[in-house]
């Protein structure tokens, strides 16, 4: 198996890089504390004895590449960005699993017939540059690097420019290395696992994500003075959207999830009626179909919203990904390794979005899930236990020296 | 009559004064802003050959004590402190046409019997320091000057410590004159001038006001992986809110009204389920028992929201104001100042708050309105005609001149 210490020590390191000025886990893309993570894992990489290749769009990937293997390599590798106040394990658990697969057959002096590579793709989450998975979409051909690196973040910034000013705008060709196969440990992040009691999921599914940005603009007047059937209140046609958003995910296939995560208020005044409000929708469904239904629904309630209320509205997308099946031999795999080693295992579906989905349009690709305490992620009270975590790493370690092998 | 090219020169000019950083008129209590705007109106105070005193809280207070006049000063004034994104008018137009009545009495060579004053107190608006009226406020005794001075504002800043970095808090005691009246000239901010074609308003009431600061929690989770049953969404409770108070207020005595101004989500990310929400709440009305009745109901409902989305919500009072009653001695002369110049008059309620409201407390006090267009305010679209202003100003320097006469 992997040296569980070491894994667990690195976890833990990392997990102490990028503090805001809040006290909170942020480790932004491309932001000085994700440009300190990055620095950690570089080191590990070259500790590891893996070769640091960085792409233009920041990917950051290990290569080890023995005397003797050949082809093209087996890739690991997930991301070390971080949403706002965090958890410890998302994306990182992957990286630095992959890391210690290498070390683990290094220090067990096998050679595997292929090479390995180990990646950590830049801004998975999308908070601050969207969309999310951006770096591995790039690596896969799913969007021009240029256009990539012009994406305007949430604080104003260009991602190109702040990664050159990380010092992670590298040379390669992002798709540089086209792996073999892709296989990702990842945290569940949802409740499906625990609440089973099952010790490894074989990720067969992702279902689909939609995100926009809406703008609505109504009419900035006093709280005081302007009677209520003479408003256009951006902040109120907004609230309406939020709850009826609420009722329609519940009301549909019992799958649908739907968040408004950020809202803003413009100019966000005690006693001024909000002229303005700029809002996300977050989409998912492990249907196609129903997707589309929902941003149907979305569009049209928002016209109804502007009609009633006498306020304007538009939308930019954001992201958009159809759900995505991973290639059954790997999920057959992972299932396998996991049995092998005593460990309960499920096949399921993931709800996040992970790097894995882009990864899948280049190469065979699956994943590894691992149970996360009561469901909970994108919050600093994240947990999986140190056992499930070194459970799933030893998975990674079997699948990838059995498709490595040969 | 006044100069009225100088009055709305100067207007103009301060006007001018505030540009944030996206180019909005904003000149936020104690800011920097209100510091520039601060010396351009002392300024024009001594240009009038007003002596210029500046009390604990920021009070800025121009005196004219000419030989012979004696006893307490009528004071005229109002506020230059902003919103954000502000129209020109509001406060301004009170302070700069109190400065015009003292120009216009000494150049026509008439000594009152006694002294005047001009009035520009701090932090009227309460955008950044609850509450609104607070410098008035403590200069009729209703909030102890320590109290007030610690005041936290919304960007963490506290009163006190603004003022004297701006150079505005002064050695005199606030309250040190005790007016024989106040008459404070605002524009309406509302629609009922314009609609009704009237020149002239005689402020005789102003409703109540009540401000509360709600902050709602819930846990943050991962947007994708958590169903819609599991979920406490502080942003969908706060929408409820939202959404609920405008029919509430819609379904009262057809006179209240309430405003959710401010609203912040935590940790504001696209796929994050909001753990957090912070939102204000602005109720107004004419009756005290209907407000009363509408902040119970706010209460009750923030209770049943509570359980409903498993959420806690705890909430801050940051302003309370029970309806006014002005001087109906002092109403009656301005409704005959107008007359007597030919202008159309009514009676009629103030759906903003004043520092008149406060300084009632401290002598009898009443309002000057002159129309507003569109009834719009706390917009940069903020517009009254220049006869408008300068009728109001007018028929202010004809009252003081009546009461200041013996
Ligand atoms: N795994 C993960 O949290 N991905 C972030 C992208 C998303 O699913 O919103
Ligand atoms: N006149 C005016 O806009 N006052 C601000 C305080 C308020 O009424 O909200």
């Amino acid at each position: 198996g992997i040296d569980a210490t070491r894994f667990l020590h690195r976890l833990r390191t990392l997990a102490a890089i990028g503090r805001d000025d809040q006290g909170r886990r942020t480790r932004l893309a491309a932001s000085d504390a994700d440009r300190a993570g990055r620095d950690a894992v570089a080191g590990w990489m070259r500790e590891a004895g893996l070769a640091v290749e960085i792409d233009w769009i920041g990917n950051l990937i290990g290569l080890w590449c023995p005397a003797g293997a050949q082809g093209a390599p087996v890739m690991m590798g997930s991301h070390i960005d971080t949403v706002i106040d965090a958890g410890a394990y998302d994306g990182c658990a992957g990286v630095l699993a992959g890391i210690g697969v290498v070390e683990a057959l290094r220090d067990a002096g096998e050679i595997p017939a292929r090479p390995l590579a180990v990646a950590a793709f830049t801004n998975e989450e999308g908070v601050r540059y969207a969309p999310d998975m951006l770096g591995s979409l790039v690596y896969a051909g799913g969007l021009p690097p240029e256009e990539a690196l012009a994406t305007v973040g949430t604080d104003g910034t260009r991602l190109g420019e702040e990664l050159a000013r990380i010092g992670y705008a590298g040379p390669q060709a992002p798709g540089f290395l086209v792996p073999h196969a892709y296989v990702e440990l990842h945290v569940e992040q949802g409740p499906v696992l625990e609440r089973e009691g099952i010790a490894i999921g074989a990720v067969e599914t992702l279902q689909g994500i939609s995100w926009q940005e809406v703008v609505i603009e109504g009419t900035a007047n006093h709280a005081g003075t302007t009677p209520m059937s003479l408003r256009q209140d951006a902040g109120v046609a907004a609230a309406g959207l939020v709850t009826w958003l609420r009722e329609r995910a519940r009301r549909g296939n019992g799958r649908s999830v739907a968040t408004i995560g950020r809202l803003r208020l413009e100019p966000d005044a005690i006693n001024v009626i909000p002229g303005r409000a700029v809002l996300t929708v977050d989409l998912r469904d492990p249907d196609a179909d129903a997707l589309a239904r929902l941003e149907a629904d979305v569009a049209a309630r928002l016209q109804e919203i502007a009609r009633a209320e006498g306020v304007a509205v538009s939308v930019r997308r954001l992201a958009r990904f159809d759900p995505v099946t991973f290639d059954p031999g790997l999920v057959r795999a992972i299932e396998a390794a996991a049995g092998a080693r005593g460990l309960s295992t499920r096949r399921m579906t993931s709800g996040a979005g992970h790097d894995a989905q882009m990864m899948a349009r280049l190469c065979p690709a699956a994943m590894i899930f691992v149970p996360s305490r009561d469901g909970i992620s994108h919050n600093p009270r994240e947990f999986t236990a140190d056992a499930d975590l070194v459970a799933g790493a030893d998975v990674l370690l079997d699948v990838v020296r059995r498709i490595a092998a040969g």
